[in-house]
C-alpha cells in the first residue's frame, strides 16, 4: 500500500474489475501501471515521487467471484488458469496535476492501457468525478439547454425533431424538398444522418445552399428558425470553414460525430464555435455493448460534457437498437445531471422513435428538455409529413397533461393514424 | 435483394456478425442502415438513389450458430428469445462517393450505428478494402519505415529503444539525467510514456528544455541523433506549436494518443507535421477485447495508416498485457503489409519487454523492421542503464545470427546479466 499525502487535488475514476489477482491487489497494479508503477520495482519512483504523481486506491468493494473469466487472457493463461474470478468495484484518485486541461491525456489515464492489463479480465470505466476547480479549465457546453432554446425559440416543450431519410444518396434540391415539407409542418429541429457530410453528388457546400433560403423562408413564416444540425464532420479546417459557413448563412446548428474527430477536433471546433454542437455518438455501441469493457454512459457523457458538445444522443425506449429502455432513461438523466458546474446536455431521442414512445419517456425523465427525434415516424408517417410532425406533438401534449394517447387521439387524425399505422407495423 | 449498378467505385468493411435474424437478412439490414434504408420502407429511395448510395452485400459466409447471445440485445429479448443466433462473416461494399477522403465519415460508415442495432448480438469490424485512388486521397504516413531510419540513422537492424521511467512524476532535470545515462548506452529510441504529457510539475516547454541539449551533446558524439518521441498529446493548437518547438529545437519525432486525439486531430497534425508520428494505441484494449465486438487490429492500422501515423504500438510478446502473442505477431504483420499504396508502419514492441523476446519476435516475424522497447527492461537492468541497452542489442544479433541466447551470452555479461535477472522476475 503507497502511502500518499492527501493534501493535493485529485479526480477519480470508478471502475468494475474482474481480475485472476483479488481486487484489492488488481487495483494497486491499475493505480501503479496508470502512474508511476511498472512492473517491475523502479528505482527512480521515490518517496517524493510518488507524493507528487502516485495514483492511489480510495476504495475496493469486492463482488462474488466467477468461474470463468469475461475476457480472455493470455498471460493469466501463461501462469496457468486460477480456479476464481475476482470481481468488484474500485476508484482510483489520481493527482490533477499530472494532467491538466488535457482531454487526450486526462482519457490515456483514465480509460488507457489498463484496458489491456494481463491480470485483468474485465474492466469498465463507470464514472469519473472531478474537482471543480478542474472541471472549470475545460470548455464544456457553450450553449448547452437554454442557449439551444433560444436559438429555436422553443420553451417548455420538447423540441420535436427529425433525420432526413433517406440518410445518404438525396441530391441538394431534393434535401431542400423535405426540409421545406418539414418546415411546412412547424418542425423544431432536423437533422442529417451522421453518414452524410460531404457525399461528392451532395456536397456539403450545395446542401447548404439549397437549405438555407428554404429555413429562411419558414422562419419569416413561422417567428423562429427551424434548427437544422447540418453534419460538418470532416477534417479540423472543413470543420471550422463549414461551421463558419453555417455561421454566415444564418443556420443555428452544427453536428459531429464526436467518436470519428475525436476530443481533440471536438475540443478545438467547441472553442471556435458560435453555434450549438450537436453530438452524435455513432460508434458507441463498439465501447459499450460488452458489460465487462469499455465505458458505461456516465463516463462518456462527463467526458464529452468536458469537451464541449451541447447535444448528445441517447437513443431512445423501444428503439430498433439494442439498448434496454432503462438504459436509455438513465443516459438520459446523466445528461441533464448536475456536473461540478459544467452545465448539463441537451438529451436526443433517436431510432425508430414515432408519438407513442412521448408518454413513456415524460413519465420516466419527468422532464421536457430533451430532443425527440422521429425519422420514419414522421417521414413515413401514411399522411404525410405535416402529420408525421403533428403526431409527435400531439404525443407529448397527451403525455405531459397525463391523458392515455389513444383517448388524446380520438380528436386528433394524426396522432391517430399515427397508432394504428406504427403499432402494427 | 437490392439490384445496384457495379459500375460505380466501392470500398468494402468485412464483419464477424453474430444476430438474431439469419446472417444473409442481418448483412441486408446492415447494408441498408449504413447507407439509404431505415427500418421502415422510405418514398424516397427510389431506384436512382439506391444505385447511387446503396451499400450492397457481396459476401455472406454463414458459421455454425450459437444457443445464447454473445451480446445482450433488448430488442431481441422483447420479440422473445430465439432458439439459435446466427453467426457468419459478411462483407459489404459502400459507394466512395457517399464519403469521399472524410475519416470520420468514414468511421461512421464501417464502424457507427451497427455496432448498436437491435438484430445484432455480436458485431466486429474486421477489415476494410479501398480502391487504390481512394486511398490516395487520405494523408497516409509521411515517413514511415525509411523515413524514420532516416532521422534516426539506424539501419538494418531494429531500433532499439525505451519509455522513460518511471512514467510520470519525475522532474525536467530527472528526465533529462535519465535520458543522458540512455544516450551514453547508445540507445536509438526513447519516448515519454503515453501518461506524461504536460503536468504542471514538468510541463512539456520544460521538459523539452531540458532533454534537447543532452539528446544534442550525445548526437554530436554518437553522429546521429537520439530518435525522442516526445508526448505533444493536448488541444490542437498545442500539439501543431509542440511540434513546431520540437522541430525547432532539432528533435526529430513526436508522439500522440491516437485513440483520444481522434482521428481529426490525427490527420490535422499529419498535414503540419514534418516529424515521424509516433502512434500510441492506449485505450485500444476496449476496442478489442470482446471477440464478439468492436475492432480487429488489421482494420484499425488500415484507418490510422489512411490518417498518416508513422509508428504504431502492437504490444509484445510474452508482455504483462492480455494479449496472445499469435496476435500480436499478426498485427506487426499487418502493419508490414501493403496496402493500396499506403506506406507500412513501422510496428512498436513494448510492454514487459527485455532481450528474451529478440529470437522468437525475429523468428515469427522475419523482420528487423520494428521498434523493440523495454522499459523496466532496460532501466531496471542490474548493472545499469548502460547494460540495459546492450542485453537488448544483443538480444537481436543472437536472434538475427540464428544462436541461442544463453550460448550467445556466455560472453556478453549485460545479456547474461538480463538472462538471470529478469528470466526468474
Amino acid at each position: 500500500m503507497v502511502e500518499i499525502s492527501h493534501q493535493r487535488a485529485e479526480f477519480t475514476a470508478r471502475y468494475f474489475v474482474e481480475s485472476s489477482v483479488p481486487i484489492s491487489k488488481a487495483a494497486e497494479v491499475i493505480a501503479g501501471e496508470q502512474s508511476s508503477g511498472t512492473f517491475l520495482a523502479l528505482p527512480g519512483e521515490t518517496d517524493a515521487l510518488k507524493n507528487r504523481a502516485r495514483a492511489r486506491v480510495v476504495k475496493v468493494d469486492s463482488h462474488p467471484p466467477v468461474l470463468e473469466p469475461s475476457l480472455h487472457s493470455a498471460h493469466v493463461e501463461r501462469k496457468g488458469s486460477p480456479s476464481v474470478y475476482y470481481r468488484g468495484e474500485i476508484e482510483i484518485a489520481f493527482p490533477v496535476d499530472n494532467i491538466g486541461p488535457n482531454l487526450p491525456t486526462l482519457l490515456s489515464t483514465v480509460a488507457g492501457n489498463l484496458f489491456e492489463l494481463g491480470e485483468v479480465t474485465g474492466l469498465r470505466l463507470l464514472d469519473i468525478d472531478l474537482p471543480e476547480t478542474y472541471a472549470a479549465q475545460f470548455p464544456g457546453p457553450q450553449f448547452g439547454i437554454g442557449g439551444t432554446r433560444d436559438f429555436a425559440k422553443v420553451y417548455d416543450r420538447p423540441m420535436i425533431g427529425t433525420i432526413i431519410k433517406p440518410s445518404i444518396g438525396l441530391l441538394p434540391e431534393q434535401t431542400a424538398e423535405i426540409v421545406d415539407s418539414l418546415c411546412a409542418a412547424d418542425i423544431d429541429f432536423i437533422k442529417d444522418d451522421e453518414l452524410l457530410a460531404n457525399p461528392t453528388y451532395a456536397s456539403f457546400g450545395e446542401r447548404l445552399a439549397a437549405v438555407m433560403p428554404v429555413l429562411h423562408r419558414h422562419a419569416d413564416r413561422m417567428g423562429r428558425m427551424p434548427m437544422y444540425a447540418i453534419n460538418i464532420s470532416g477534417t479540423i479546417d472543413e470543420m471550422l470553414q463549414r461551421h463558419d459557413a453555417v455561421l454566415r448563412a444564418g443556420g443555428t446548428c452544427v453536428m459531429v460525430c464526436i467518436n470519428w474527430v475525436g476530443f481533440a477536433g471536438v475540443e478545438h471546433l467547441r472553442k471556435h464555435a458560435q453555434l450549438p454542437i450537436h453530438g452524435h455518438r455513432n460508434g458507441w455501441g463498439a465501447f459499450t455493448r460488452c458489460p465487462q469493457l469499455g465505458f458505461s454512459f456516465q463516463a462518456f457523457q462527463k467526458l464529452w460534457r468536458l469537451a464541449g458538445v451541447d447535444h448528445l444522443h441517447v437513443n431512445g425506449i423501444r428503439s430498433k437498437f439494442w439498448e434496454p429502455d432503462s438504459s436509455v432513461i438513465e443516459s438520459a438523466r446523466a445528461c441533464l445531471a448536475p456536473f461540478v458546474g459544467v452545465q448539463p446536455l441537451m438529451p436526443v431521442f433517436s431510432s425508430g422513435q414515432w408519438a407513442s414512445q412521448a408518454p413513456d419517456l415524460y413519465a420516466q425523465l419527468g422532464s421536457v428538455d430533451l430532443m425527440h427525434l422521429a425519422g420514419g415516424g414522421i417521414i413515413g408517417h401514411p399522411h404525410g409529413i405535416a402529420a408525421g410532425v403533428a403526431s409527435m406533438r400531439e404525443g407529448w401534449e397527451a403525455a405531459v397533461e397525463g391523458i392515455d394517447l389513444k383517448t388524446f387521439a380520438e380528436s386528433r387524425p394524426a396522432l391517430r393514424a399515427a397508432l394504428s399505422h406504427f403499432q402494427s407495423a
